[in-house]
């Protein structure tokens, strides 16, 4: 990046600047790897110790922090304001994808592209898909017959987009993800499982994020609905006919089954899985590795496998804990207790 | 699709009409979403009072609903009857695969295609690959040389099928699967991990149907083998040199370890997992995120990390919800106990 | 493979051959599957009872086994020296390449390529990539601009490797892995997660083994380490920054959260997982279905979720086993102590 001092940057980011604003700052980095002549930054108040060993000239700090070892810059939010200057000092460098439309990818009839659409090679798009202005596909990927995709949106190589699938404005589907496949859907007569077809489509909100090498199916009718601004993170699985309400946040590795939905706000930890045809209420936060088996209210955090609400599973826990302790303390009991019945 | 009077529908799926046959079907949907016009099935009993609220205006439904709201056709597997309904009457449209084979796909030499075989741009055939008649590969998918594919195969995009692997009649695989990619063998010395050449094969029996992203590694000798039938959901992993059974279901996020046997009618539910080297009998039924860790006769549903016989798990998740208040109840005694110890 | 005696392939491995030398070896196979004229082997002393069983003609032991019903040959690592042996006989079948660069692959501005580099059909490379001597990179997988590969890798089909990712000499990556994809990170504001730009790398040291559908995001600075000689199986997720040491196992399903440090050695079996900003000692040993909440010192099994040292889970474990019968024991007691207290 070019060099900026830091007053200018505190100006930029609408920050208040407490120390030497004269110094010139040449990069942005993370705490542990920041060099001289870095900024940094720190979100988590368990990183606070690391201001005095980090090597970066200054930091971004929350309003919170009075007395520091070299000049910060005072934010309400130092992720955002990182977030926020990262893209605007690397943005150029993150952010170059290929731009036109190769000749070299493959259209079908009556596909529709917005302005500056960016198609790399050995893209196939189907018959009357539609894509909004500015989205860029990266190669290896397909776009399945009707579907429709927004402006702005970023498809990175080697993702499958079956057919009739909706995606909103400003949606990133990173490599390896697919989107629209069969629902897991099977009549069982006499132990021959037959296919239930699945003609319903998935609707992805705008903003959503989707991560590396997830799979979102299909409903079996009407839609699987991703809900605006929810992030996915990588080997999430969807199932169909699931609907997940907006800004929900699903880590690595979690799952949710049929036709279950998800209320605004909710949170997956990693490796974590929800039954099918319940629903989480909004604000739910779902533990790492839990199990939710049943239907949970807003605003309750929940854990274990099966899931209960975590105050009661952290008692679970810590009296399992003791467990070996109580058998000893019982065994010990009921053998006074025998004696005293022998002496009678 | 083509509106028909419902005593035609009744007729074509064998069903028991009951109540006016006359009425017009303009479509067919799932329950909550139909709406007039419409005809939906109930599958499951625990959906029953939702006769009374579906906006459709037939049901399929079992042979022991007696009294309905409106008109139903009653047959032994509603389930079954409409994904056939479904299939008749989307079919055309929901089947529209591509036809014909790209020239802008690769085939190596000694490539052999049945009739009516479609290759879409970009597909990748290596030597004396042979491919039976009407299957259908989807743009970006590879196959390695010498592998078969057998008749009426659908190859969703971005499939990687590796060399000398078999494939029956009648299979699907979906997005982003991985056929025949190494098993995970390494002979270790010193702290360093040498790789064991993983020389066998994968064999997918007839009417397997694999979800996406799913990954199946082939034996390091011989044969890892899916049984004939057997349906599997996105994100499960097989390992080498596993078989299963036919008609076995393996739910999202499932796995199973190296060298295991599955019986016929096994079900691994979502995120379940199983140990290498055992062997899992017919018609086992292995609950969500249970970890099996030794051999299951046959007919016995386990469940819990690592799995017990269900009644037994259950039994011991109930003792444990009672963990906190039998603490205190030993506790209790405990003092109990211990003031008259001193009484004394 | 060629017929050859017995004896010579003692030699070749250096064992010691106990029994008849001039048996004619025509092929080599696993113990179960193998017929008369293979030659097999025992790694686990669990499966010397099929010493008994097996059809093989010979087999390979460890040093141990002292009275064998047909010729062996002994050797200190019975693996090891098959795997040697299978790569010796089965290498040129097994490791048939693809040679040579198609002209159907699509090269950016800059790319440097080394000797005898393969590259296959529809492959698409980006500006300034450079790959090393006699790597091969099969169909449809994707090298983003300015990453760097070093010799003797083997990628294969629909691999997606984003911009800016080192990867070391003799490197293994299976289908359908992704190479950095952004990390994971959002900075919420009022309920609305904004992006974090992932603006680091990741580096792929020499020897390490990543299996299908994996997925390793890209640090949001500096780098994601993949340490020498580690191996992957599937559907592995490591997140942003997360930096393993060398010849760690990383097991099927695994995961590992962002900002974690593995020490040297370190096994995840199946479907365990790591929180993030944690480390995981030296050669610890994380348990099948793990979930580690907390740092972990060297040399420390450990196993459950949440993750307690192995010894401690084994005991918490047995305990529950017990616990009905434990719950049943206090209720009895229960009642005598009342009925002694009545009795008063």
């Amino acid at each position: 990046m070019t060099p900026r001092p830091l007053k200018a940057i505190a100006k930029l980011i609408g920050g208040k600047l407490i120390g030497k604003g004269d110094i010139l700052i040449t990069g942005i980095c993370g705490i542990k790897e920041a060099k001289p002549g870095d900024l940094t930054f720190i979100a988590n108040s368990k990183y606070l110790s690391l201001l005095e060993s980090t090597k970066a000239s200054a930091v971004i700090t929350s309003t919170d922090v009075r007395i520091a070892p070299k000049p910060v810059i005072q934010t309400e939010n130092p992720s955002l304001a990182f977030a926020k200057l990262a893209a605007m000092l690397l943005g150029p460098e993150g952010e170059r994808h290929p731009q036109g439309v190769s000749p070299k990818a493959v259209m079908g009839k009556g596909v529709r592209l917005g302005k500056g659409v960016a198609v790399q090679p050995f893209v196939v798009i189907e018959d009357d898909v539609v894509i909004g202005d500015r989205t860029v596909i990266y190669a290896h990927s397909y776009v399945g017959r009707r579907s429709r995709i927004g402006n702005d949106c970023l498809i990175y190589p080697n993702v499958s987009i079956r057919e009739k699938v909706e995606i909103g404005h400003r949606v990133v589907i990173h490599s390896g993800s697919v989107i629209g496949s069969d629902g897991f859907g099977f009549a069982t007569v006499k132990g021959i499982h037959h296919k239930i077809p699945q003609v319903g489509t998935v609707v992805i909100e705008d903003d959503v994020e989707i991560g590396a090498n997830v799979t979102i199916d299909r409903a079996r009718f009407e839609k699987t609905v991703i809900g605006k601004g929810t992030k996915i993170d990588n080997l999430v699985q969807i199932a169909h006919n699931v609907v997940t309400g907006s800004n929900c946040i699903l880590v690595a590795q979690s799952g949710i089954s049929g036709s279950t939905t998800l209320g605004n706000n909710v949170v997956l930890a990693g490796q974590s899985g929800v039954v099918g045809h319940i629903s989480i209420g909004d604000n739910v936060m779902v533990g790492a590795q839990a199990g939710v088996s049943k239907s949970v209210p807003a605003n309750t955090p929940v854990w274990g496998s099966p899931a209960k609400p975590l105050r009661k599973a952290k008692r679970l826990n810590a009296a399992l804990q003791r467990l070996p302790e109580l058998t000893r303390t019982v065994e010990s009991m009921r053998k006074r207790l025998e004696q005293r019945e022998a002496k009678r």
